[in-house]
């Protein structure tokens, strides 16, 4: 019998999006507790350079490491993008990421081969999916289109309004203009206006969102390592935010449909303080 | 070649829910205008008798006649428990309900042939579900629970609260002690909670919902009857009240993420106004 471990995940984003992926961690693991963090101060990640991605994203997954978690979860793609492979290096826990799941799934999806990406300018720029999907199958003609007006939509006052489906359907038609059968929504953002999605790419295109398959490789992580918590408990979670514990709590309880009691605001240290 | 047919299809429910299988219809028929009526001054329907439900969903048929609708969607599970075949016998347009789409699902679904049904006291008590069910499979185990609280909550001000959590766990009990490993959530309004029953049944039951296999029945009775309307054009759609417009429009656009813009407030006759 393999020993259990009672520390909880670590899951951070630079805002709400990663909810809907600690929403199918929850549905699959509700024995496991979580910590998730939300970096509301910096929010939004997509339009910054690689470089200043990556330095957030180092910072808190050090800010995660000192809460003794047992797995970190970068549950943001532009996290992913810019700077999973060092956080794999620095840290003695495992990290997991949001893209390959839906690279994976995208290609087993297609049937044209013609599939397109919906990301921030930060994803897109690095060239993540790209790689992926054409390391699964070189033959897939790949069209990647940056969204920046969609994560401040999503955060702010009218997330179903006329705007953000204008904005929506001007993202997607060249996509549409490419005939793609498949689109990534390559931003954990996006699934909270996944119905304007549909409506507006309809019944004959796939849409990969990564929210479950990446809950479901986090269990298997924690399972082959013999690391999961006791069965039949219920797991807890703590919601933590560098910024407006007010504004997290609205939004993620709209967003989530969870019950979202206390947030705490912390501050994550620079990498220079962490390192004094 | 068929002729186009350019009418509208009627949709209506007791309140929003129904707007859930309008969407699918949306995302499914996009070249299709939709007139979609919700009875929110006499909502809710499921705590009423059979017989007063029965009277509403005449009297908004024949409204919806009025209209010049080319088919009726009855996007309410107590309405079509109560009023389905009485509209059909009434009504010179197809009419088109939600709950045999998903007795039929659910009996796909089942591996150990138990199935439960969340749903309004009407649509409960009214017995269809269990009727279509055993028609389809006559050895299946049906577990029945009212949840007379779930629409008021749904409805009310704080949809994802505590109170809503706590409920839908109560309801779900007994369903789970009977070990059931597929549930029906029968009731057009439970998918704009959906997050919620995921986590409290997990990944081992199914849950079914009836908004997409409805649309789907829409759309294929509409192309058999070759009353489609033009292909490549863009649909339209109106909103009708019998309540207020304003609360109507800011729970459509939270629950249907689109922007709702105008909704119209309609007084729908009596039987006896309309006989007159």
């Amino acid at each position: 019998m393999l020993a259990m471990d009672p520390r909880p995940v670590g899951v951070f984003d630079s805002g709400v999006g990663g909810l809907t992926v600690l929403h199918e961690c929850l549905v699959t693991m509700p024995n496991e507790d979580f910590v998730y963090l939300g970096d509301h101060a910096r929010l939004p990640y997509g339009p910054r350079p690689l470089e200043e991605i990556r330095r957030f994203a180092r910072e808190i997954g050090a800010y995660l490491s000192q809460q003794d978690v047992k797995l970190v979860l970068v549950a943001c793609n532009a996290a992913t993008s810019a700077a999973l492979p060092r956080l794999q290096e620095e840290l003695s826990v495992p990290v997991v990421g949001v893209i390959a799941p839906e690279a994976h799934a995208a290609v087993q999806a297609t049937r044209n081969r013609h599939v397109g990406l919906l990301a921030t300018a930060a994803t897109v720029d690095a060239g993540r999916y790209d790689e992926l999907v054409h390391a699964l199958d070189a033959g897939i003609s790949f069209h990647p289109v940056a969204c920046p007006l969609l994560v401040p939509l999503i955060e702010g006052d009218d997330p179903y309004g006329e705007e953000t489906e204008r904005a929506a359907r001007e993202y997607a038609a060249p996509l549409q203009a490419k005939g793609v059968d498949t689109v990534i929504l390559g931003c954990t953002h996006y699934p909270l206006i996944r119905k304007i999605f549909e409506r507006v790419f309809g019944r004959d295109v796939s849409l990969v969102f990564s929210a479950e398959e990446t809950a479901r490789e986090v269990a298997e992580t924690l399972a082959r390592k013999g690391v999961e918590n006791e069965r039949g408990r219920e797991g807890v979670y703590r919601f933590l935010t560098t910024g407006d514990p007010a504004a997290f709590r609205e939004l993620g309880r709209r967003f989530l449909q969870l019950p979202v009691r206390e947030v705490e605001h912390v501050t994550v240290a620079t990498l220079e303080e962490a390192a004094a």
